[in-house]
């Protein structure tokens, strides 16, 4: 049997309800297309569409959209040449891209978090879980400093961003992926459920960052690990690039990542 | 003559005409007090807030508000520790919050941009000025990676984040302060005013910097310099503090500044 497009969102979004304003959508190709190759990314860059068409793949799973916006939206780009490119290279390769970011995170448990702390090697750690986030029960001795060697070590990137004292010790922590590091969902977590420590992807430099801030000079023992948006959110597409491997076994199914899209200088 | 809090406020307002849903407002205190001492910082902090006690400052002029969102709402807080002693701090301190946002961005020129692009001594190479940005034009010779090294010197600053080639020479540059590192502000103008390089302070990591990764992997030769939220608008409310100085001359003024929130680990 041919497998389509329209057979692989059907099976992305069978268990979960999206929300009427969804952003997930086929945003280039046609649900009936024959799928010969399914690339799994973060970010469908230039460099993974071009990578997607030499190996013969016609289907880029991403949870982020390729065109600089949430939405989608492509009118304010209409004369923008690395638009107009990128938007050739899909035609041109018949490369579909179908976007899978508010079923992921509808996934029981949500499918981007649960990809993170297994990379982490976390998952025998975890107290309990909430939509937005994992919480997590460290043993004695852990330590900010620790936590992030661990963490760069684990998702082989270069640095993160840490608010608070590098040594302060660590037993509980939450986890929230890509965008979940601003103050609403991080402030009353970190109160309501005593963390010591929030590990986040991106946040408002303003309201989290700031608020450990705030604690740290009242003598409170906070602090915060920012790792970047896409190094929270590329493991958990990773995991979901195993489980198509698995469920489609007659197809080709790789999971591609990307460099950080900021080196420190 | 006594000077209050509202002889200040008129001042800072009196040449611009501030949005129906502006965030400047008195945050604390109230209006017809005597300015006893003027603390201008870009983020109201407890350190902040302590320091202009201990000096006997009763007046602090804040770029951002002191409880950690952009609306300055307090109801989310009411049971957390550290915004109930923050706020116990400004009460029993005496010490009035004006928040100073949305004016100085409108004063002409934008006094935040002016602030940062004086502070890195570039004045004299500004082509020309947009409400958003300042348009600069380097001598041959300038690397992002000499940029970036200039940045850090002339603001104290340990590291700033790059998207693109270090060894990329720049020549047409635009400076965005705060979080107008968008790609719906960034990208028009990277294409519009052909630019080489964009220096801005805070943005989703998902969409500048993924352009310029895109646009890299195209060939083009364009970077980007996210050098932190604070790091790009505090030099604006130390310009605005200095303005203040020679304003009232009978007031003590001082800026006071704050590490990086954020370091890197």
């Amino acid at each position: 049997m041919n497998i389509t497009i329209q057979h692989i969102i059907d099976h992305l979004t069978a268990k979960v309800e999206l929300p009427k304003t969804t952003v997930d959508q086929l945003i280039t190709g046609s649900p009936n297309q024959t799928v010969t190759g399914v690339f799994v990314t973060f970010m469908p860059t230039q460099h993974v569409i071009e990578h997607a068409i030499q190996r013969g793949a016609n289907l880029i799973i991403a949870h982020e959209p390729p065109f600089y916006n949430h939405h989608s939206h492509t009118d304010w780009l209409a004369d923008d040449p690395v638009y107009e490119n990128k938007r050739k290279l899909i035609e041109n390769g018949g490369v579909a891209i179908y976007r899978c970011h508010d079923a992921i995170h509808r996934f029981q448990p949500d499918g981007i978090t649960e990809g993170l702390v297994q990379a982490l090697g976390w998952s025998s750690s975890i107290a309990y879980r909430k939509p937005e986030a994992d919480l997590l029960s460290f043993p004695e001795g852990m330590t900010v400093q620790l936590i992030a060697e661990h963490i760069k070590r684990s998702l082989g990137i270069e640095y993160v961003r840490v608010a608070g004292d590098p040594k302060m010790v660590c037993r509980r922590v939450a986890v929230l992926v890509g965008f979940r590091g601003n103050g609403n969902l991080t402030i009353p977590l970190l109160h309501q459920e005593e963390l010591d420590l929030i590990i986040a992807g991106e946040g408002f430099e303003w309201e989290t960052p700031e608020y450990i801030r705030d604690a740290v000079q009242q003598g409170k023992q906070k602090a915060l690990l920012m790792i970047g948006h896409a190094e929270s959110e590329a493991s958990g597409m990773k995991l979901l690039s195993e489980r198509l491997a698995t469920t489609f076994p007659e197809l080709p199914v790789h999971f591609i990542g990307e460099q950080p899209v900021y080196q420190v200088l």
